[in-house]
């Protein structure tokens, strides 16, 4: 167990927005945008939660090094919800959209990462990932919420 | 990237607790029970966490709009982890006993959301629900904690 | 629903490291190693999260009083995943490299639980696991944040 740091008063509350359009079905990394933000902020130590407003698409943490990666995850998602509408009673929307929601509940809403000395804490291969699990990509609203100073 | 609001200091924690007993095995929407507690609290701009005190039975957030997204939900999680007494270790509590901790594992125990405006920034369709993994359903407590101004 | 207590100011944060290697592949309790740490930070409000900066490990609260809960979740996970190259594009680290990312996804990076009198809210059988996915476990860093008074 590592010596913690001093405490700190909680200062600043902020929230944002950001918008992404994946450019397909998939595995879509949003780190750049996500530390861009981050950067905007001036907050040296605190959290931040990013929350996803919809039910058909993910966000993920994973590794952003080989891309391999993502595609065999993308792959696993596809086999574990097959796009078959005899499987499913919710098929209005198309073949694509039940099996979405299943990948939904199998992964999260939301995400927390703690900030210190400015930086995101992930770790050296990790990523920040909006997985869209709609065959056609839509609009998709994330909210930044940073608490710290 | 849209704008972020102004920053805010930090001004109040709050935490509740609630209790719900789910009408059956499946998924229980608690929208309702979690709006009326946020409007109690007073908190314009903030962050909801929820947690989830026990190991067999989840928090989701899921689309609230066509029940069948439900029920679909619920069949694929069962068909994940059949009640099969033949297939774990762990059966002296009932052949749902498992499966229960295994759907537990898939989903969360604890949920993010911020708060703006005094609203929950939920998206037009999502809805929370407690997934109740046992057959019999029982008392779930939720704890509910609010940290903004 | 239950009445809340009074609001509280948001007093401090402060933020540790835990470095913690699993004696093998599979679930290793570490709430004593947690609880620990709450204990030295005096916040008797708040809430804690617990951030893993892997991708191959999970974070996970399951029931910690029947190992064969444990078992049967290592093999299920196992199951859903296996360790064999023929299924994955990503096998130049050995063949459980992939389904330690497709664990990793199916479970959590972070937590969030919270702490009321100075004590974590954990549920009577709730503990705290380090899921290890690769064969030969590895140092694995979790960041401690906490926010409370």
């Amino acid at each position: 167990m590592d010596i913690s740091a001093a405490p700190l008063y909680v200062k600043t509350l902020t929230q944002g927005r950001h918008t992404v359009t994946a450019p397909r079905q998939g595995l879509c990394e949003i780190t750049g945008d996500i530390l861009t933000w981050i950067e905007s902020q001036k907050v040296t130590t605190g959290l931040l939660t990013l929350y996803l407003r919809h039910t058909s698409a993910s966000l993920l943490i994973q590794e952003n090094y080989d891309l391999d990666v993502l595609r065999d995850l993308e792959d696993f998602f596809a086999a574990q919800a097959p796009e078959d509408t005899t499987l499913y009673r919710h098929i209005a929307e198309g073949a694509d959209d039940m099996p979405a929601h299943i990948k939904g509940a199998l992964m999260q809403t939301h995400l927390a990462i703690p900030v210190c000395d400015g930086d995101l804490l992930l770790g050296r291969y990790q990523g920040i990932f909006l997985f869209e699990h709609r065959q056609t990509p839509r609009a998709r609203e994330i909210v930044l919420h940073i608490e710290g100073q």
